[in-house]
C-alpha cells in the first residue's frame, strides 16, 4: 500500500497515528539538520520534518528537490506553529522513514498558485501546470458541475444518449473538420457542430428527453474564449411549450448554482430581444449593473442639437455618482468608444453638479435644454449622463459596450454575484446585404411565433422566433429553440432562406425525410459547459477548465498537433497535399 | 400543455380522472363505429376507445392512421377484458376530443418488437426503429449503466476529466483516423484511439484518480462487434498497486451488476494467463461452463498412437453425458472444427457407453489404453471425450472453441447468468516472425512483473507484465494495466521493442519529457463500454446498445456518409484527391 492517507487529510484528532503518506515535494526548507518538508497530493499538502538525530534520512533528504515523488512514513504531531491557511496546519508528521519513488527534473516554471511560467510555456508543460492549486481545482469544479447538471437532468427523466461523431458536412453552418476514410478512400466524415440533427431525429425517435454532455468542432477562427472543440450540455424535449422548456432549465440552473456555490435564484426575467437591444445595446445584458440605455429621441426634437438632429438614434446611459469624473476619466471613456472593435464617434457628455448642469455642449444646449435632458434621463444630483446619436442599432451597441465598460472601471461588475435572464422572441430571419438573401437567425428548424405566421409572405424580416437565450452575467450560457415539426412550415421557411425544394431535399434530405413519419412538438437548447464552468467559477478564460486546451492558432503545443502524415498514410487516404504545401524534402 | 400524464402512466386507481395523452398511433382497431386505439410514447402505451355516439371524433378517426401524433383528451376507465400484459392494461381512457399534432407517411417497416424489416433498412430509417421498443429500451438501459458507473467512480474520488479529441497520431497503434486542419493546412489532428496518454498525463499532473466515458476511434476493418466509433470508460489511479486496481473496479462491476440487474456477485477468480490458455484455449474464457480442457502429454505416453506421438500437444474435453450423441452430432462438431476460421483438423472422440469404451481410434486403442485415457480425462458414464493433438497454442485455442460450441448446442450458455474473473499476468512481449522483433502485448508503457525485469536482457519473451482483462462469459468486458513510471525500465523496455533512444524519442517524446519531472506510480483500466452493455442486457450485438450505429463497411446509411467534399473545401484543407478517387465529371 502506498499510503494510509493522503496529505491532505489530517487533523489534530490523527495526533500519534503512525501514517504513510504519498505525493511530490512542494518545497524544501533546510535549517542546518532540521528539515521541513511540504509534501503536496490532489488533496493537499502537509508538513513533514526530519532533525538531526534521523542520520539515514538526513543522507536521502539532502538530495530531494522539489517535484520528487516519496512516500513518507511518521508520526503525527501538533505543530509548534501552526498554519491557519492550510485545512492540515495544525500538525506536522515527524518522518521515520522515506522512499523515493521517483526524482525529478527541476520544473522550467514554478508551480505555485501564481506561477512564474507564461501562458506558452505554462501550455506546453500543462501536465506540471496542472500540479498548481488554481488549475487543478478549476478541474475538480469542473467535474462538480457536470455531475449536479446530470443528477439534475437525471432526476427529470432525461435519457443520456451518445450521438455520432463521426456524420455528414453541415450546411448552413460554420466550418467543419472532416474526416477523410480509409475504407472509402476520397470520401470524408464530418465533425459534429453540435448534434442538433441527431436530437431532433431522437424526437422522431420518440426518446422524449434527451441529453448529453457531448463535444462540438469549429473549425473557425478562435478568439480568445473559443476552441475548435469545446463541450455543450445538449437538451431536448419532446411535447412541450416554450414554458416548459425555460421553466426545466432554470430549474437546471437553480439546482446546479445552489448545490456547487450555494448561490440561490429567483425566477429568471424574461427580456424580448427588441428590448435587451433597447435597454443594453446587446442580445446578452449584464444585468449586475442597472444603467440601462435612455431613448432620447423624443427629446431631441425640441433641442435643435445638430449633433441629434440628423440622426437616426439618441440615446444615453446615467453614471450614478460620475459628475466626480475628472476630464482626464471622460476623455478615456471617449477613447474607448471611438477604439476601432467598438466602433463609436464620440460622446456628448453632461454633469449635475451642485453649480448645476454642465454639458460638452453648453454652446448649443442652454440651461433650461440641458434641464429637459436631465428630467428625460432621470439625471439626479451628482449623476453624469453619457450621449450619443447614430445609427439605431449600432449606436445601441456601442452604449453598451459604454456601460459595460464604466460599470468596470467602477468595480461594479462583481464575479461572484450572478444575475441570469431570459431573452426571448429573437428574429426569426437576418437579412445579408452582401449574398442578398435571409438567413435563420438561430437555425431553420426553429419554429416562428404561431401569431407571426402570416408575415412570412409579407414581412418574414419582421417575424420573432420561438427561440430564446439563457444569459448570466452577460455571457450567453445557453440557447434554443422550439423547431418546426409542421412539414408546411419547414417549407415556407426553406423558401423564406431562398431555397428551392431541390436544394432544401439536397441541404436537409434525412431530416426533412425523417419528418415525414410523424415528428413529436419538440425544442431544446444547449449549453456552452467550458463557459457555464468558467463563469461560475468566476474566470474570464474557458481555457482554465479545459484540461488540455489549444492555443490560438489551435495547436496543442504539448504534443506538437497538428502534425505532417506519412505518403502512406495519405496514400490509404486517397489524398494527397497541394504542391505549395509539401513539406521539403530532406 | 400538451399531457397531463404520460402513456405508461394510468392504473386502476386513476379511473374516474380527466386526461390528456400525446403520443403515436401504435395500433388502430375498428370495430364498425368502435375504435380502438393504442397510443404510444417514451413511457408505455395506453388503449384509447371512442364509440359511434362521438359523431366529430369520427371523422378524425377515419383519416387517423399508424405513427401519426395525436393529442388525447378523455376519462380514464376501467377495462372490460384486461391486458396483463401492459402495465396499463387495467384501464382505457374514452375519448372526448382528438388533436391530430403531426400525420406520418405509412412507415416503411413494422414498429413491433420482432420488425419485419431487414437490418439495412431499418438502419436507413433508424429513427423509427428507435421507436421499437427493444431498441428503446436498450437506449435506455445504457443510460442505467452508465449513470451507475458514474455513481460508483464519483462516490470512490475520482475525478472526471474530458481529454481532448483533436491529438496527433499514435505509434504503434492501429489505424489513426486524421483530421486535416484548415488553419494549419497541409497538418493534421488524429482521433484518439483511447486517452492512454492523456489519462497518464493527468497522473503526472497529480489528478489521482481520473475516469472519463469517453468516445474512440479506430480506423480499422470492422467486425461484428467493432465500430469505428466506440466508447470506452477509461480510467487511471496514482499510488495503486495492482491490488488496489482490481479490488476498485471489481467492486465497480459487481456495483453495477447488482444495481441495474439484480445480480449478486462473490470474489471474481484470478486467473492467469497460462491457466486460461491451458484450461479454456482462450484468453477470456467462459465459466459460465466447466468443462476445462485436459492436457493428455503425460498419458500420450504409453499409448503408442501415431496421431499423439507426432505432436507438440494432445488435449480434450470431456462433455458430460455426451455419450448419447449420434455420429451425426459428432460429425458436426467434426466440421464445426474444421472450419477455416476454427483452424482443426479433426476429433478422436470416445464415448464412455454402459457397454464399455467406445472411440474411433478403436483400431489403434485397445480397451486398456481407453480406460487409461478415460481415467486421465475424468471421464465418467456416459460422457463424451473430444480429443485432439497438434501444435501447442493452436491446439488449446482449436478446443477452447469447440468447448464453447458444445455449450451452445447444449444450450449451457445462459445470457442471465454471468460469471466473472480477471485473467492476471499476460506476457509482456508478443514476438512478431514478419517483421522479427517484439511487440507489446498491452502497450509499450506496460509495467513488467518486478520479480521479472532481470529477464529484459536474458529472455524478454518469457516476461509477465502487469496487465490485467476482466472477463465476463468470455467476453473481454475490460483490461488494464500498471504502467512503467521508471526512467531506466522505459529505457529497457524500448530497447526490447527494438527502439533507438532517437526512435523512442520522437515516437514517444512529450510523454517520456513528462516522465522527467516526477511521475507518481499509477495505473489503470479500459472497458468497453458498448460491450459491457450488450453483455448486461443479454445481447450478441453491440449495434443493439448504439442510438446511431455505423455498418460494416463504416457507413452510416441514415445520414449517406462519409461523402463527398467540394473542391472548395478540399483546397481550403490544402489537399487534392488521388486521380482514381476523384469523382467523374458531370
Amino acid at each position: 500500500m502506498y499510503r494510509t492517507c493522503t496529505c491532505g487529510a489530517l487533523r489534530l484528532t490523527d495526533v500519534g497515528r503512525q501514517v504513510v503518506l504519498a505525493g511530490w515535494v512542494h518545497h524544501i526548507r533546510r535549517m542546518g539538520a532540521l528539515v521541513f518538508l511540504d509534501l503536496r497530493d490532489f488533496y493537499g499538502v502537509t508538513q513533514l520534518v526530519a532533525d538531526e538525530s534521523q542520520t539515514d534520512l538526513q543522507e536521502i533528504l539532502r538530495e530531494v528537490n522539489r517535484e520528487w515523488v516519496l512516500q513518507a512514513t511518521g508520526m503525527v504531531r501538533e505543530r509548534s506553529s501552526k498554519n491557519p491557511k492550510l485545512p492540515t496546519g495544525d500538525v506536522e508528521v515527524y518522518l521515520a522513514q522515506i522512499r523515493v519513488l521517483n526524482r525529478s527534473d527541476v520544473p522550467p516554471f514554478t508551480l505555485e498558485d501564481e506561477s512564474d511560467g507564461g501562458e506558452e510555456l505554462r501550455m506546453r508543460y500543462r501536465y506540471l501546470d496542472i500540479r498548481r492549486a488554481p488549475v487543478r481545482d478549476a478541474l475538480r469544479f469542473r467535474h462538480e458541475v457536470g455531475r449536479k447538471v446530470r443528477e439534475y437532468l437525471n432526476a427529470q427523466g432525461f435519457t443520456d444518449v451518445e450521438t455520432p461523431f463521426l456524420i455528414s458536412s453541415t450546411p448552413e453552418g460554420a466550418r467543419d473538420f472532416v474526416v477523410p476514410s480509409s475504407r472509402n478512400p476520397g470520401l470524408f466524415y464530418a465533425l459534429p457542430q453540435s448534434p442538433q440533427t441527431f436530437k431532433q431525429l431522437l424526437m422522431v425517435g420518440g426518446i422524449d428527453r434527451y441529453y448529453q454532455i457531448v463535444r462540438c468542432f469549429r473549425d473557425e477562427d478562435l478568439r480568445a474564449d473559443r476552441q475548435p472543440e469545446f463541450t455543450q450540455i445538449d437538451c431536448e424535449m419532446s411535447f412541450v411549450e416554450r414554458r416548459d422548456i425555460l421553466e426545466m432549465f432554470e430549474g437546471m440552473m437553480r439546482f446546479i448554482f445552489r448545490e456547487v456555490l450555494g448561490v440561490e435564484f429567483s425566477a429568471f426575467p424574461q427580456m424580448p430581444w427588441e428590448e435587451a437591444m433597447a435597454k443594453y445595446g446587446s442580445d446578452k445584458p449584464d444585468l449586475r449593473v442597472e444603467m440601462p440605455i435612455v431613448d432620447l429621441r423624443e427629446i431631441r426634437k425640441g433641442l435643435e442639437f445638430p449633433a441629434f438632429d440628423a440622426v437616426e438614434y439618441v440615446g444615453a446611459i446615467c453614471v450614478k455618482g460620475g459628475a466626480r469624473y475628472s476630464r482626464r476619466q471622460i476623455d478615456e471613456l471617449v477613447d474607448y468608444v471611438r477604439q476601432p472593435q467598438v466602433g463609436g464617434t464620440g460622446i456628448v457628455w453632461m454633469k449635475a453638479e451642485e453649480a448645476g448642469l454642465k454639458s460638452s455642449a453648453d454652446k448649443y444646449l442652454s440651461p433650461e435644454k440641458l434641464r429637459r435632458i436631465a428630467d428625460a434621463a432621470g439625471v439626479g444630483a451628482g449623476d453624469l449622463l453619457l450621449m450619443m446619436g447614430g445609427q439605431l442599432r449600432k449606436t445601441q451597441r456601442v452604449l453598451g459596450l459604454l456601460r459595460l465598460e464604466v460599470a468596470r472601471r467602477e468595480g461594479w461588475l462583481d464575479p461572484k454575484v450572478f444575475k441570469p435572464l431570459w431573452v426571448v422572441d429573437f428574429p426569426l430571419l437576418e437579412w445579408d446585404e452582401e449574398t442578398q438573401r435571409y438567413y435563420a437567425m438561430h437555425h431553420p428548424f426553429t419554429m416562428p411565433h404561431a401569431e407571426d405566421l402570416e408575415l412570412f409572405e409579407s414581412n418574414p424580416g419582421a417575424m420573432r422566433a420561438s427561440a430564446y437565450d439563457m444569459v448570466i452575467n452577460g455571457v450567453e450560457v445557453g440557447g434554443g429553440s422550439l423547431r418546426i415539426y409542421d412539414r408546411d412550415i419547414q417549407a415556407q421557411m426553406f423558401r423564406a432562406l431562398g431555397f428551392s425544394e431541390e436544394e432544401a431535399e439536397v441541404k436537409f434530405g434525412f431530416l426533412m425525410n425523417a419528418f415525414r413519419y410523424g415528428a413529436p412538438p419538440h425544442g431544446g437548447i444547449a449549453f456552452g459547459f467550458d463557459r457555464l464552468c468558467a463563469l461560475m467559477g468566476g474566470s474570464e478564460s474557458i481555457r482554465d477548465y479545459i484540461a488540455f486546451p489549444k492555443n490560438n492558432a489551435g495547436r496543442d503545443v504539448m504534443i506538437d498537433s497538428p502534425g505532417q502524415l506519412s505518403e502512406a498514410q495519405l496514400e490509404e487516404l486517397g489524398l494527397q497535399l497541394r504542391p505549395k504545401f509539401k513539406p521539403r524534402e530532406e
